[in-house]
């Protein structure tokens, strides 16, 4: 007998949310115009333009692999650069896609201990080299949230925009978390982003509610040319568009996202708050988004793991624990109830 | 307003069928783990497994683009070529993407009436440059049906697979309409498959009643080595990879896919049917899956778009009829009609 | 015992002219600072902006199918399409280098029967599709003198030029034969390239009399935008690039190089001229450069080969002769006489 | 008025060496036929079988950093990665070239004080991550000798080579200064390379005398499965392949390569032991090659450029002097007599 009951090792172990289900069971009716060139897909692009308040390009991509991808390879040549936090999902998690889809640019790695690239660390990275025989730095690359939970302030990012400004860089930002930033925040969508100086976002609706898919948001319009091409060739173009920019028609309409995303993290606050007191227990990084971050011996997570509970474990005795729009808070307390029973018999 | 009236254009314009649907609804109860690891991706690729009455290697991917460019890209390296069809959808509708994938590799365009390639056509392709100036050809890639509308049937599969064995070619399926070949034969999967020496099929979902994916099938194993990675590094991991595969489970249960086809099919020849008599409609091909192609007029062509029928021209006066899962053949009617009348203008 | 005497099956088989050797002889004293920073290099990119008379940006890579692929692949992206003719050396020569150095980009072949291609060849391709599913034209590529021996007119280029920035397509010409076809044209070097309207230039040093080299010129600046990284990425930055340089210093001193390019061109003529009277011995296209294609019988080319000759041919019973900038007429003699000879046999 | 007298910056500002010189002259004899197949390139590839006493598969590439690209990507797909030393030539001078060469293979790199890899950084970096969500390790490249002019044993090859086995890598050499490595070792070429495990040499003739051209040599030959067409497709394949072919004749014959290379190996030694008393100048790591790594104060290291001195400075204050096959030992010892003059000012 499978086990659906909800689990912390990813936000993507969530299904559909109700709005986005509700959005695609309307969008299945009748036929469509394939290729995007259909009414749901035009509406999805205008609600983002709403949201951000500003006249952005707007593509659909399948995953956030993709997305992040293809946006940092519309930013730079296959002699270019890319720098990244070390936590980076490009360049820890998605098996050398932006170096496969730019055919050949290099990520170059800051250390960053709360997840964060800081305006020192993109300087001393992009000034490090200044010959042709190393990739020249073109592009930078922000999480919001980040890898560890964390969340850029508007200011942050701001000084991190005018910093690349100066040194001829772009800007983007991989938002695979980026509802839940906003929801932390509590700013607008706008502020966090081309206000900030942010050129490309990739907008992740995956964690946030849908089955599948991304927006990719171009707030510097030149940067978006023929990028309908490149997401065609590299096979991102979904015939049936419909079913990938409807939910987000659900998701964005009445603040869906961010109510969703405030449940996530609210989520995650409860269970640090739950498990605060518990000797032994460290927080790793501060709790900004919908990640929950912990310090625990070994054995302490290994006894969470018999007891039936999946997370991700890190190699130092550290483990993440992750909720999403869907996460029950009854299944919140039973998780830290056995981290306190479990952290019980280590002492 | 929309109008969501069903048209010819594209087996694309179709929604989701009620098969995909429900196994969707099914499987968006609770969490489920990510990236494939989940019950419901067991359960498809089980399931090609039995169809196929083998024990093939089972891989889901987003579009067609992408499942064929990845199946390709596996068989061959950037200096190898891959021999198609003139009217293969890799050479005419795929933007490049697989010499994106493959960083290079050379499409060699075989003309071919009737959409098929032949085995004479194969090796004087396979055979006109021996030399290292020139890609070395090393894959062969088949449409079934072809992209007019015309099935290959096993014993001329299995001739092309004897030149592939030959001359040291790969044999590639894009099966995008792989159930209306097969609705249309009668034969077995394994029959048109790997009995009759396919390496790798691609096999269609989109079209056949999903939202989304398409299914690759390694009949040779061995050349599936680490096709995982090249999934995920390419984009085409899904996260929530349940949504991708459960509507599988739902289309190959009871020969759903099967009975979509058929309809699909017989949608398509009660169309040619109806229009056999017309003076001036001339079938370009034999109707044997879910395609009519006609030539007409372009006088009538352009009265019939006046009507609001949407279907896509050829330069000299043609046009493609696609039927889908859904279509009703009232609407068939309609269209039959609607020449009828066009047609009798023209006189 | 290896025969080192004089064919004519490329003009590849010559060897180092004494203009390019000793200049290499030269640069070979004492140190010099690596990877272009020298003297040599420094001299021979103002030479050439001497010869085009304008301030044009100008690279070295190894060989012609580098030069000509690092030169697409910098006027295009993967998505994106070059247009050229069907005898195109891009085409038919380089193993599918322009898709591998691009990522992906499509070549779009237009029929030529000389050689050439003209302004409605590139219109009609450029205009046939519109739409995201095919790769979209970017490049027009020439090859000045053409691979059948033909020469462009500056008038001619012009032409095509006007239909490249009407349609929004950059030109390039791959000049692997440059030298012969200024030689036969009379014009100045500028007239035939960036007062015609081209954008870059890949001007061949190897045919010339050099051992190995090409330079890569671009008169539209702007697109050589970090072609030095492109070009260090792709493993064509000469660590001693003096020996790269040097030879075009001497080549381009005392017009060295169209000297050689008018020999090259005299000696074929000169056998084409030999030849003209001997029945069934057809031209199949005028002698414009250095390469004599001829149409005769199999068994007479046969029986040529059987006589120690070397030369490509063509299915369809043809033949190329190449002459180089060191072709003794004695050997052109030679061979025309065992022409005729061979045709004698024939009758 | 340029200055050529000798440097300590790079091995690369060495010119030609008489014997690579005088093949060269020789091979400018009539003609030859192209791309390797003439009887320079015959006497080449079988010299390095000699010497090599295997019967292995030779190629020549135009330099190294297309050559341990070409051979990086025939030993991985794009999904895959190389573990290498974070001073490794691939990861810190070539710009990208091996993820472009390969379309994306991420290098992962170990840290490496003395410039080697040890079994255990292998191991570690090998068996870290082991899902598809991050490239799959499949490659283990050494450099020999390495950048900071340390060499490694035979039983050190050896050890890297068994756990390579183990774990299902295969093993690469960027042997740039292989002849270096020999001569320091005075072990055969046999027994620092396939004997110890190695499966492909890149070995470098630029910097051991040659004007241009690495041989790239397979020992493992099935890993050299159309090598040729990728050299060709890759823009590597040398028309007049004799004047690259004829240098490693010339180099290859009566030991002039290990010659050369003990020279400058001397001339490194006869430096350190110059500067060896000098207080405040620290050897950075043992002198095993031909170069010389010296930590100084940046201000002495200043005051010897003022005096017209050429090297590679690291941030942290330390320089690289390296000697070539050319190297005046008079050079050497004014370089170590201003070294100490300097140095005199700083006390």
């Amino acid at each position: 007998m499978y086990d659906a009951s909800q689990q912390f090792a990813s936000d993507n172990y969530s299904g559909i949310c109700p709005e986005a289900w509700a959005a695609m069971a309307e969008a299945n009716q009748g036929h469509a115009r394939a290729y995007g060139d259909d009414e749901w897909t035009a509406r999805a692009a205008d609600r983002f333009r709403q949201i951000f308040e500003t006249d952005c390009e707007v593509f659909f991509a399948f995953n956030g692999t993709a997305a992040n991808s293809l946006a940092l390879a519309s930013l730079c040549q296959s002699y270019h650069s890319v720098i990244c936090s070390e936590a980076a999902h490009v360049e820890t998690d998605e098996c050398g896609a932006p170096e496969f889809f730019s055919n050949g640019s290099k990520l170059l790695v800051a250390q960053s201990p709360d997840g964060k690239l800081t305006t020192e660390a993109v300087r001393a990275i992009a000034t490090k080299r200044q010959d042709i025989h190393f990739p020249k730095p073109r592009v930078v690359t922000l999480t919001q949230a980040t890898e560890v939970g964390t969340v850029y302030r508007p200011d942050e990012v701001r000084a991190i925009a005018d910093v690349c400004r100066e040194l001829g860089l772009h800007l983007h930002m991989d938002g695979a978390r980026f509802a839940n930033a906003c929801a932390f925040l509590g700013c607008t969508p706008a502020e966090m982003t081309w206000k900030a100086g942010v050129d490309v976002l990739c907008f992740g609706g995956t964690k946030n509610g849908m089955a599948v898919g991304e927006a990719i948001i171009f707030f510097n319009k030149a940067l978006a040319e023929d990028f309908d091409y490149r997401c065609k060739q590299a096979g991102q173009l979904a015939s049936k568009m419909r079913f990938l920019s409807a939910p987000w028609v659900g998701l964005l309409a009445d603040d869906a996202w961010l109510r969703h995303a405030r449940h996530a993290n609210h989520c995650a606050q409860t269970l640090a708050a739950r498990v605060a007191d518990i000797p032994g227990v460290e927080l790793m990084s501060p709790v900004e988004a919908n990640g929950v971050f912990l310090q625990m011996p070994d054995a302490a997570l290994e006894a969470l793991q018999a007891r039936g509970w999946r997370f991700y474990t890190f190699i130092g005795g550290s483990a993440r624990f992750m909720c999403s729009w869907d996460t029950d808070l009854a299944r919140v307390e039973a998780l830290a109830d056995d981290i306190r029973r479990v952290m019980d018999v280590e002492k």
